[in-house]
């Protein structure tokens, strides 16, 4: 028969096990990649595993093995591993005799070159089914290449080696998925048009890590006793750390183009985080409701800066790679082989606790862990003495979610015994007795109800397992993937101008990586002596900020985002000044996009800004309602309004809205901003304007040739923009040069023609508005980023 | 002489020490109570003290000890306490007996009872002054005598014994300084018509501490340290502890009518508090700066409510107190021995940051201390035991000023080495080396930087050092002790409702008195077992509120307190089912003094409102600028809105400022807000409604008779009230009954009249505009308190 001849082509040989049992019909597995290492060291074992836990499931299976290599020698080298096989400790070896035997009797090895090589496999698999009258329940394709290989692979599958309908089709895929946002969408679409979503399984693989897959239901059995205090109110901080003592050696071809934060942030330690953020669906077991909430989780994260990174990269890397890549003495490289990373959620649950992410090759343990350490809310009358013999409510309360290796060498999950004894489901965690005088997290292990897997698995037997199953949460999702490489790419963009802190690996790192918060930013705490590794970039000025001189007034400039930082503190500056002085701050903010990273910093980093006596005034707004996201105010309002305590009486939104129409010369709006003005600020001088410039020179809502606004005595003018929406609302050119103090923020390439134009023109309004700007009595500074200055 | 003859009434002969050498002028000390207990403990001993230090000063001196009792017994009884005055250990032992001599040659006693004997004194003095040729400098007259006799006292010294003109006069005084703010009012204004306030010295022996009065040095000495860092941003909690061991036993007539918060909480610990929480005065040895400073601090202290504390009392007391004051066997005391108090600073520099001031008798340790503990604001990448062996910043970051007593059993400055290390006075505190391996504060003595005084000098002879130096600092003015008893009569006034929990004394105690910060409140730790001591009160329903009928509508009642919580609850539970189910939730609020409990109950502990969803608008309005202290809107933007973040958007005052002038029917204000409801609010229908009764039946600001807002179809109308402002704006009765939900709040003895007129009467809403709110769809709910109830 067919089959025979098939199976003839395996070197054991013998009765093929009887596949007619299966009743739930036949299901093949294809093991793309069946002899490299991932293969050899996992897959194998969790294909064969799943043999062992599915024999009698009532399905039958196959395994098909493939590679580029040739039949015969493919063939060996692929059963030199399914030799290999072990038998797990819990299984009876009698039982596990039998099955290995019948588990390489259902292997075969095929190369999968050419799309006649697919062609075949679909039919050889056709044939079998026929002849063993077998109903296909379906096919499992597992991508264990490199993913450059992806989209020839699909395209053959797609085309050559689907099954019939009423089968199903997965294909398991491993990362990388992509290398930024861009890469990944590109790869996704790719797939997208070969496999439908719910066919694709990309594998992370820690979510098969049994620590981290509870998680969830860990949440969920547990909600009598989290729901009051998973949240902000009682969480102190929450550290996913994933430390690794072996370096990159004999990888930097794969590590120098990923690093730390593309190889296990960006996936393994964002998939914990999202366990640990997303709200919990009514019912767990729905994978798409899970799904959602993870996306959600997704969008509550607050973006990434530059400085929301330490990173470092460990000595010896660099000759590493120059040895491994064959790169020049002198070749400096700029990967990170360690990261710190801050992110926080602005959920209304999360809002402003830590979530500290860090993973790092030469470390000097290995480990793995999510912790979870509550605010300490308690005073202890009686004194410590007495107080160490109970659990006191003193002590510290952590939830640890244990991956795996360091300390207690196995996976784990401990609650501390002052916060409750958590439910735990009994088949398959079993609680740890008869500790020993370990410490783990600064306390005794007997401070934590600790619980142990009753079987620990390996994570791809998990996945498998998952796979079998169509488990899907399991699993990275494309919206999920995008989501992730959204968060991380800006990061990922911007830190390739951040110096990295070099350390010796090991042991000697000693404190050298212990990094801590600052005003929400992350810094290292050794901060001397530093070695450091500094992108051989040529900057100006070594990234410090430039002062100098523009159009005769002082020029600040820098990188955009250290400009902003400058900027800011400058503001801050001004405003205790004025505060100290007067009582009170009257501030003119500009609309448009640059200000809004401004607003995000004062909202964010600036904790003592004097906002309960400062007033905020608009410089511009569009005639649309206030609560339209085109509105300056609105943008304002998002951005930082929301996030600080302004009383609602010093907020002085521009009147474009009467009388249900907008901007309406009979409405008066104007006159009415003008005379809140008078009222409010003394000599209508405002304490500190800030302007931007457009790239025809506009400044404020005055376009050049203006009919309004640009002299005259009108305070507060209507004006038109060239672009929509056209009607606008202004402070006038004479206003602003009452003004005490203006600084103009002047960021990005596009703004370098007309920053080289006004570096050159004098006192022409008309023409540039921007260059009418020059207060009567008070000062003018420019803050113009590098971008916009050097081009 | 008369100097000989008055010298002659000394027991102990001798030749008079030169006071001719005290060119600066002759200190005449009086000690009132000179054979009292304090006198004898410390007083003598601490003015004994003084001569040693100041002898060679320039200045002279005559000690007079004074009492009611007869002269010669009053000699004799002196003299005993006189001769055992000991040498301090730091004096050599030569000179200290010569001084002794002499000392002892330099007083006297007297008796002080009628005018004529404190005419007497003051004649002696001067008689003595007038023939040693000398230059008076001052008087101290220290009341070392029960309070009752201050006056008294005060009086005598005032019309007998003021010294001449240039020469100063100053009054000791010792605790208690009254009752509560009302008995500390009076006998302030008492003392106030007999001394000028710079004449008046309050002593407040913890200001004598040596760590207590170091805490203002030490912060203005490492103003540098603790300048980024002595802010909300940086410090966790702050805990001020003084726990004593002994109990009550035979002070009991005393401490029954004062218990652990009058005796020490509002004075000591609240002392300790200030010197921590107040700004530093440029220069800290101004004594009027520190003197404004703290009056600030007092200013900014948020005022307590029922559950800031928790309160207990040793077993033993009512027995001791049975005994004592001959009570009957079933008598029980409601005095306090034991408190924990959570203190919030509203300033900007402490907001948020919790100050935990506990003390209590019978406890397991006699301990004093002032601690503040900073956040962990790091991550430690390098492993726990590696970690421990340096200074590293994951370890707990302190600063303690310990009192006395307990493990280090000395006064003692202790800052975390991984901090700073501190700038102390060489010549006062002196770094403790070669430590033992104590634990203090979960941490080895060797992680701390630890100071001890140099000299440990007792209190009052501290304090009597700075009476003679004039540092008015170092005691409480009659601002400062007033303020404080504002700050403590409310909790005071409001805990004889509070049930004591009873604890067995010493370590028994175990967890018993343990307590824990919840939503801005303060619990025991242990729920279960409990042993009240219920104040003995009959209470309807005991404490728990009513729920029942009122105008066939439910009916909740409760204390006040009580309404106002389960008011604010009811609030967020119909907040967040209608924001679940609409997205938005719209609730108009009323005016008035009642809401303003609500208001800052919903501000500070209703975390998980929905404010961004949440939309407020007024119920009325008085016709005021919004800025105007009168205003409705100002209050409750000063009480809620400054505090929760509600959208700018979403915030809807009554316009009625319109044009530069308030509610002319042109402006059309009313139109105007009925239009904003109309737009915003579906079937301008409120989703709740808040308010309240004046004693006239009036609710919103519709009046009885009022021609506008009882019925017709104007949603919004001016009115005018009996009481000013006259001019308002308001809600109708037919838009207030379109409401979802209508809560009625009604608070207070002043209420009763109008409440039970009106559980009597139908709907008649000309003669009681509140009979005739009704919400024809939606639900009405009272919310009465027992005042206004039951009257």
């Amino acid at each position: 028969k067919m089959l025979r001849r098939v199976l003839c082509a395996v070197l054991f040989m013998g009765a093929l096990p009887s596949l007619a049992e299966g009743t739930q019909g036949h299901i093949s597995v294809v093991l793309l990649g069946a002899t490299g290492d991932l293969a050899k060291k996992y897959l194998w074992q969790g294909l064969f595993q799943l043999y062992m836990d599915q024999v009698s499931s009532g399905h039958s299976f196959t395994f098909h093995g493939a590679a580029l290599t040739a039949l015969e020698p493919g063939q060996r080298l692929m059963f030199d591993v399914l030799k290999k096989l072990a038998c797990p400790p819990d299984e009876a070896p009698n039982r596990c005799a039998v099955l290995k035997d019948q588990f390489l009797k259902l292997s075969q090895y095929h190369q999968l070159k050419t799309a006649e090589n697919y062609t075949a496999l679909n039919r050889e698999i056709e044939t079998l089914l026929r002849q063993e009258g077998l109903r296909e329940a379906g096919r499992i394709f597992y991508f264990s290449v490199p993913p450059f290989a992806y989209t020839e692979i699909a395209r053959h599958i797609n085309s050559s080696c689907r099954p019939p309908r009423g089968a199903w089709l997965r294909v398991v895929l491993e990362k990388p998925f992509g290398h930024d946002l861009e890469s990944a969408q590109q790869l996704a679409a790719e797939l997208t048009s070969f496999f439908r979503e719910e066919e694709m399984y990309r594998v992370d693989h820690y979510l098969g890590k049994q620590a981290v897959a509870h998680i969830l239901p860990f949440r969920d059995q547990n909600r009598q006793f989290l729901d009051p205090i998973w949240n902000r109110h009682h969480v102190e901080r929450v550290e996913i750390v994933l430390k690794e003592t072996v370096d990159a050696r004999g990888r930097t071809s794969f590590y120098e183009q990923y690093g730390v934060i593309r190889d296990v942030l960006q996936n393994h330690l964002t998939e914990a985080l999202t366990f640990l953020t997303m709200e919990l669906p009514a019912n767990v077991s729905r994978t798409e409701e899970v799904l959602q909430c993870k996306l959600q989780a997704f969008q509550s994260l607050r973006s990434l800066e530059k400085n929301s990174a330490v990173l470092g990269q460990y000595q010896a890397y660099a000759s590493q790679v120059q040895e491994e890549l064959q790169k020049a003495q002198d070749y400096i490289s700029t990967t990170p082989t360690f990261a710190g990373v801050l992110v926080h959620s602005d959920s209304l649950r999360w809002e402003g606790v830590p979530f500290l992410l860090t993973s790092g090759k030469a470390l000097d343990e290995r480990v793995g862990y999510v912790r979870v350490l509550f605010k300490n809310r308690a005073y202890c009358t009686q004194s410590e003495t007495l107080r160490d013999a109970g659990h006191s409510q003193c002590k510290a309360k952590q939830i640890i979610f244990y991956i795996g290796h360091g300390a207690l060498n196995t996976p784990a999950v401990l609650v501390s015994r002052n916060l409750f004894r958590p439910v735990m489901p009994e088949g398959s965690w079993r609680e740890a007795v008869g500790q020993s005088d370990l410490h783990v997290f600064g306390q005794p292990l007997s401070d934590y109800y600790v619980y142990r897997p009753v079987k620990e698995r390996d994570a791809y037997s998990v996945l498998i397992s998952n796979i079998y199953h169509g488990r899907k949460d399991f699993f990275i999702t494309t919206e999920n993937l995008l989501a992730s490489w959204a968060f991380w790419t800006p990061l990922l963009d911007s830190i390739s101008y951040q110096p990295l802190r070099l350390y010796p690996g090991g042991v000697e790192n000693q404190h050298l990586l212990d990094f801590e918060m600052v005003s929400g930013e992350l810094a290292f705490t050794v901060v001397e002596p530093v070695e450091l590794l500094n992108p051989n970039r040529l900057m100006p000025s070594d990234y410090r900020t430039i002062q100098s001189k523009f159009r005769q007034s002082p020029l600040v400039s820098a990188w955009s985002e250290d400009l902003i930082s400058q900027l800011a503190s400058d503001i801050e500056k001004t405003a205790r000044k004025t505060v100290a002085h007067s009582g009170q701050f009257h501030l003119a903010l500009s609309g448009g996009s640059s200000p809004v990273v401004l607003f995000q910093r004062l909202a964010r980093h600036h904790y003592a800004f004097p906002w309960k006596h400062t007033h905020i005034w608009l410089v511009d707004e569009r005639c649309v309602p206030l609560t339209d996201t085109e509105s300056n105010f609105f943008s304002l309002h998002n951005h930082l309004l929301q996030n600080v305590r302004v009383p609602y009486f010093n907020v002085h939104p521009m009147p474009v809205h009467l009388n249900q129409r907008l901007c309406v010369e009979e409405d008066r709006g104007t006159e009415l901003y003008a005379k809140e003005i008078m009222a409010l600020v003394a000599n209508a001088s405002f304490d500190l304007v800030l302007l931007g410039v457009g790239s025809d020179g506009h400044t404020a809502s005055l376009f050049p040739r203006s009919d309004n606004g640009l002299e005259g005595a009108q305070a507060v003018v209507l004006t038109e923009s060239p672009v929509k929406p056209h009607q606008r609302m202004s402070l006038s050119l004479p206003l602003i040069n009452k003004a005490r103090q203006v600084f103009v923020l002047v960021l990005g390439k596009g703004k370098h023609d007309i920053t080289t134009l006004l570096s050159r023109v004098g006192h022409e309004p008309r023409k540039w508005p921007v260059s009418g700007v020059s207060p009567s009595s008070g000062q003018l500074v420019w803050y113009v980023d590098y971008e916009a200055l050097l081009g």
